[in-house]
């Protein structure tokens, strides 16, 4: 079983705590919009959304961050993931 | 009797919780916006919606996670069904 | 005496529930966004609205599922009408 | 002394509610949105108003169901008038 | 010392309630939006606005009706003036 | 040290209450949208911004009438700056 | 470890109050939209972001003043960043 995003969305899996603060990164719990550390699993088709052409720029296994607020969380067979629109994807941490 | 959708809407038909359990999707209660596992029943044309050209991408049998609130829930013939945007479904379960 | 309607707007004549119960359409009370079934009564020409070509998808004698929320309620020579832009009707029942 | 409407407005004369009952249309005083027949009186130009093309469809002289919240109430030598933006006219009845 | 409106903004002189009566517009004060009698004093190039091309209609010495609330009111050398834009502007009074 | 607005952005220096006072300039402090004279001091290259081309109209030394709410505050070496688009500026002053 | 910013995603680290008093720069306090002086760490690639070409104005080393509220806080390796959208830059500091 396998969520295929559609357009500009993508699947993200989010960083565990632990491992984010191993990793250097803390984010800061009293931001108004908690950013957050995950990695891509699957990035939709892009193409034409809402009348303009949108290019994928992220692929999977991408560490990025991302606008918690703007995405959906959905479990699948156990895992939690979350669905989000590429432009909520602020950065690739390299 | 039949529904057959305009534009770029999408007839679903949810997923009863049970068979959504035994196929490993949790959806979380506390979530704002509650995603919903669904089936695709009928798919409209799709065409120049609100000035856009819109190609269909999901079709009859697809399983799909959408977003409940933007939906308009009928019912036919004691059926229980929910028409929304295809921009509301987040992704396809393959 | 005979509504025509402007633009891309729709006149509708809503269904009586006892109707609608015979063909097996239940509408549900506590749905936040009121769905109904409507028969098409006269649409309008179409054409550029707000800048966008629009084509009229629906005619007169369709059955149909609409937003109630979107339209306006109006009496002529005693009958009830609602006037919805072509865009808040969700599908035709065939 | 004269109103010259500009762009897409419409200047509209209320039908009195008595003429109104007369022809048979009575508008529900509980609606929301409370529709309006009128009488147009007269027509801006229409051309390219907010960036986009508009034709002028109704005329001096046709009798109208609008949107009374979208216009605004002037009184001109004791005579009350509303001016509406084209697109708040919902349809013309013959 | 003189106002030189930028784009497609208009500068109004409002003309005063006395005048307004005997020229025989009453502006009703109960109105949720309050139209204005104004004279125009000066009128910007027009040109491209917010990516479309507006042309001016009015000119200084006409009368208009526009919408108080969305104008900016200024005074200069003990003179009150009101900056609005031209779609601010409903009607002319000829 | 110099502030070099990007865009359509403007640096304006507010005129000081009193010199606005000999200009003949009164602001009226009960206005909703407070306007404001200033003297433009720097003016950002224009160009494409949000998908639209834009041209600069005004240019340092120029005093302007500007909406106050719009703007944003900053001091550069113990003097206060307000950066504004340009579209906040209403009038040139002449 | 290193953030690369996507679309018109610029990469801020805000410069300390102490540094900011001596470069003459004092943010005031009261301002509802707090300006924020900062430097300019990583500009993403720009081009076509929501349908509009977006060139990169700003470089990596520019002194910039930003509006505080639009931008999204991390935490890399116990350095604090802050993640803007181009156009929430007001003005490069020279």
């Amino acid at each position: 079983m396998k969520l295929v995003p559609l357009f500009d969305r993508v699947v993200l899996k989010q960083l565990v705590a632990e491992e984010t603060t191993k990793s250097g990164i803390v984010l800061p719990g009293q931001a108004k919009e908690k950013p957050q550390q995950a990695e891509v699993i699957a990035v939709g088709p892009g193409g034409v959304v809402d009348g303009k052409e949108i290019k994928m720029q992220v692929k999977p296994g991408d560490k990025v961050i991302y606008s918690k607020y703007s995405g959906t969380e959905v479990k699948v067979e156990e895992e939690d993931y979350i669905i989000v629109k590429q432009n909520d994807i602020l950065a690739v941490i390299e």
